[in-house]
């Protein structure tokens, strides 16, 4: 892993320029273990299955736009299910921890972990960790079975509750040690994932025959190499609201500004599609983009323009956008009142604050400005069908490659079909 | 009218305690008015509506809970269709404005005032007055046809525009004269009703033959007398996916609160309506009641007992709930900071940040709190079925009462029915 | 009772021509029975409540548009809590039974009920009776507790599940009697009422203290005398899908015809209300409004007409609308292919086939018709935020009645406030 | 095109077994066209585009899993903005039509396809065409300009109106000559396609600078090589709805089995994708799978076994499944009722009847089935958020395509990138 230089990245070179980032296997710090045939060969649901085996050999491409004779570049190695797999049903102990904000999807995660190694590999034993991380070694566990999580996909938020930080590895494996959990799905973000490294590398260490599996969790979309992440879909559309709201109230006065806030501390995505699905967004502004607000070429001049253009015009900003027009203007500001700073910290208000100063005081145009920030309305819903349809999919394929014996990963898509990764190297 | 002093209140009394709250009508100010068989009488898709003319003697009883032998009580004039009418088809010039903050259902009210004048009476000519009370002397109008007007209802906000103020009683009679109005239709709150009675009342100065007719319009359905205002119902279905995504945020993180702050600046009814729809809230706070923050019985107190018992919970405040609070507390702080205060004269910014305080700094209770307000999300959507058919007999009931040449008076329903009342009387 | 003969009507007579329809009650057949002070009085929540119990002599008028002269008409007993109550609170045992087809809603009162016995009058036995009258001596009951209901108004559906018939009366008194029961909730249509009525009577031969309450449930909105009919709003709210859906479908085609079929046996109220919400319906067919197909005056030339004129057009038609013409044509129709003759009874069905025959075989006019039957998408959803209200409001006023001591009766609201009304006489 | 057998297949073959697929150009039938500097250069809005050109050696690889030493296998054409153009703005008279069935989506490709050529290329020529193929000479063109599609995103349906068939080559491409089009958008499914790529053929054959770009709409997702279609995710997210209600009505009946029919003549996707989102259908018939209904394996006894085991079932089947089955019943019914046969024609219907006959009259069983048919409630709502960007991204391709000469093409997202496939050649 590039991040604490302890990784051993596994590069595969072949012909053409074709090279393959591949993936820890339990047997890499545990040799000769024992392989089972798969059981989903004998399951008749399941019958179809054994043609669709993935092929050991089986890779995904990195970039699918290429050159004729361009160098093939890299790729990944594919996820599903594998003719042999490293334990036996009755053999796993599975845990799920769910860590970092909301997201829409993460109780169709949970739910597909858990029928997924139910009805396909007969796995029972599956529990769920309470309260992320630090649920590890702070708190009860919950039993989870087919029935006990069949509906909750149809409800926000996380059945299993979730916390920030908490993150003590050799606890944590302890407790994992002590319980006998030889299979941890870990669902959360960058810095989540961060830390499923270091409890790979210390269970590496004691040499324990334990799987870890990641499921990378972030609403913003801003993880590289991956298509997207789950709840992406269900917060476009659900940030189509908003950003209607706030185009009604523009339209509906002389001069109206409907201003919206979306997730995306670092990346835009959410922004730039819900802008992109919308067609009602006159300004989109993005962390990778940089802007000023004052004089020629900057958002006050473009403001006004589209006013005298157009009566009204709506503004898209994700969270992270401007962040350093925003920590100058706060540091030239009184610092005495601390629960004012704290609130202009939000972007959103302070925009929408700096905006109605200009307008009212130096340029007396007569505006009228209503701010939305609907971030919490849209992280606490249930994920919609096409997130629930690719949530099942990352959910299976992370159970496929724990079988299989692969450790250290994370799932996610390339391409639209799903691949597993080294865990850490891509945050 | 109690307000300005001026109003000839009509009392008519009955046996057994009746009193009838009467409504102006053109002929108080301009005696011997001819008219006309209503239109409606010849009208073959209204061949049923004869038999259910309102009887002139018809009224509404304010009170429906009575005792047997206890007096009769206030009653009203019954709104809906009369047999004779004060105006011509031909010779209707009619003319509607919408004032003041969005509401749903605003674009529905339009629509049915131009249909209904159209399709009942054979009224064509319908004007809309651009922006608010100060398009009758700013701004050009917009010709309302029935085709113009034929999808508007399905679109939030309002076709016409919106402002707050602007009204000059002298330019807007002036106007009303100048374009030959002679039916005016005035969509706006408290004080927009306000403003609509000195209309009233200049007009029957100028002696001039204009129907004056109010409909109220304020989504905290504050209204006295009235059961509801339109948009309540929209209004408070909309509310429940905040409440709904408080909850689950709530739900999820340890010692969770979600704050939803939703309207009604003199009265609690939405936050009331929207409390008792979800179930899932654990206090409801209201300007109707005061309380306060700290010691016994306080609101801290209850917070913390309800997080011990049940791991977190949602509170909705109504925007107008606290206000005194508010007030000292801002006052006590650093008046420097312009921006901060002003954002904290929110009392849901304010009550959270007081509620972080509290518990972070004096109490050591580690919480996770999360704010959220819906206003603009809720008032912008377009009204629900129920609030569109309120919509099409509030419309329906001022059209039949301007033709009828009643005046100054604002309809409403009482006890599920319909009834016209005095301009300005009830606010 | 007016069907069976055996109703003893209470009516008090008042002056100007006021008359109570009066409610049975326990001590009917139970002289001196004791009574309580009613524990709301003791309970912090409810402190407020002490002012607002319900005075014995509150009454609510039937009508409500009325004559100075007239006479005051027919009066209700009003709804809600009483000072006095008839049971101590772990004395009391009761059920609940849910029967005939869904509607949405159900589940709100079930919970309501619950909760209010259990929060208001600190009872804590409450039986769920499993799949509708049956349920009382076939099937086991399920324990029903405020935590168990918690979340049930958020799904569609009754969670105690539902049937049709398998009403025997002495066997289900029998199992009353049996199980301790002594608070019998029954929600239900017409023919469940009925039933209940039948079981109050054989409570009262058999000298029981049995209070039976009913709930009337009609998705149509067909009860006399009520405003309305829990589930009506969110019924009329979702057919807006299904009309909205057939207009486009209309609109999109050349000659283009979309048939919306809304629930409604012996009424079109939600066909109504869905018609005039929707404001995109051109004919809306309901059974209290005869029509004919063929010849001037008929549909078929009022479909011509409206196609010329504007190209497409939009019918609703509820399901009891037009009977008598179906079965005529069944009649003449071949009987031998009885899967094809059952299909036809499905008057939506019949009447787009009919139409599509006329104008392709005799009318040589080139349509496009699409049907849209959208019942069980309707009666399937959960309740919207005004049907939660009511149903709490209905749930709670059978509470407060039972446990006043009334029986036989059913509850439900008059001009918007709340009435118990004498079981089985309404229908 | 494979097809026609007149059709010629451009193939260009590279090293390590890469083959491309190319598509048709207008320089292919008129050389020595001019070429034009891409008006996107200069355009402010655009000035990152510039980088963005679409290398002309751009390829879109077919499959994307693949073997380290196997072939590269097919690749396409790789959509977007190219350098150099074939049309000056102010030459292009563009014309769009849109043909066959309602499927989400179709009005923001039209007004992606106005607005692009607007926003990007500065035409201001584009005609709708209304009615399908048959208003190229039967009907009056609609002028497109940015304003008027501003909104049509936001409704369902298509605003240009639609048809089946009424293709005519000759009249068509008279009508498109004498005009003065010479870019035709066609947006259609398999048999409009086959007809655009005839229209193509023609308008080579008479040399005419004329690009014709095809838009491939199937709400089946039944197209090969391309990921999927415009409205199919729509879709999937609509047909919840049915799912869900045909799971409550079958929870609360004993025995219950909803029965919900998709479309989908020849593929299941919609089925099985709305299948995997919902979780909980038990059973999903679709076209590629063969079934039979008696005897062991068959359908009955799979309904059988899950009512036993779990009390109730919901079934998906695809409008197009068990067509063998359907066909052979009919056949032996009673042929006289002619409007019962048709009616049965429906799979969904005609599968409703034979379950219930089974266990009525074979089986002593008592089931309820409820059928729902949400076909029409589904394809005519608006487009969500995930299709309106897709809709855009593939109008957009269209039209890059278009200005750059390639004619007889039809676009296609190919592994979540986008790229130019010859028209007609894929069905």
């Amino acid at each position: 892993m590039a991040d604490s230089g302890e990784s051993q990245m596994k590069i595969v070179n072949g012909e053409a320029g074709y090279v393959l980032e591949d993936v820890p296997h339990l047997t890499d710090h545990i040799p000769d273990l024992p392989t089972y045939p798969n059981p989903l060969q004998d399951n008749p649901a399941y019958s179809a299955v054994r043609q669709y085996f993935v092929n050991v050999d089986d890779t995904v491409a990195q970039k699918i736009v290429v050159h004729k004779d361009g160098p093939r570049g890299t790729h990944f190695r594919r996820a599903g299910p594998r003719q042999k797999v490293y334990f036996e049903s009755d053999e796993v102990h599975a845990c799920i921890v769910t860590c970092g904000g909301l997201c829409p999807g993460l109780n169709t995660v949970i739910r597909e972990i858990v029928c997924g190694l139910y009805h396909m590999y007969g796995v029972t034993k599956v529990l769920g960790i309470d309260g992320g991380y630090r649920g590890f070694y702070s708190k009860n566990t919950i039993s989870l079975t087919p029935k006990f999580v069949n509906d909750i996909h149809k409800r926000g938020g996380t059945i299993l509750g979730t916390s920030r930080g908490g993150h003590d590895t050799s606890k944590i494996v302890d407790s994992i040690q002590d319980r006998g959990i030889n299979q941890v799905y870990i669902i959360g973000g960058d810095g989540t994932q961060k830390g499923a490294a270091v409890i790979y590398e210390e269970i590496q260490r004691r040499e324990l025959k334990v799987a870890v599996a990641g499921i990378p969790k972030t609403i913003d979309n801003d993880i590289p190499v991956i298509d997207k992440s789950f709840g992406f879909d269900t917060a476009v559309e659900e940030a189509q609201r908003a950003i209607n709201a706030a185009h009604v109230e523009a339209e509906s006065t002389e001069n109206g500004i409907g201003v919206v806030k979306l997730m995306g501390r670092y990346s835009g995505f959410i922004a730039m599609y819900a802008t992109l699905a919308s067609r009602d967004v006159d300004c989109c502004l993005i962390p990778e983009s940089p802007f000023y607000l004052e004089g020629q070429g900057g958002l006050f001049e473009f403001i006004e323009k589209r006013l005298k253009e157009n009566g009204h015009m709506v503004i898209v900003i994700a969270e992270g956008a401007g962040q350093d027009l925003l920590s100058k203007s706060l540091e030239s500001m009184d610092q005495q009142d601390a629960s004012g700073n704290k609130l202009l910290q939000d972007v959103g208000l302070w925009m929408s604050q700096r905006i109605k100063d200009h307008f009212s005081k130096e340029q007396k145009m007569n505006i009228t400005l209503k701010y939305i920030d609907p971030t919490y309305m849209i992280r606490a819903i249930p994920s919609n069908a096409s997130d629930n349809v690719y949530c099942t999919l990352l959910a299976h394929s992370a159970v496929h490659g724990a079988m299989a014996g692969y450790t250290g990963f994370t799932v996610g898509p390339v391409n639209a079909d799903h691949r597993e990764a080294e865990q850490g190297s891509n945050y």
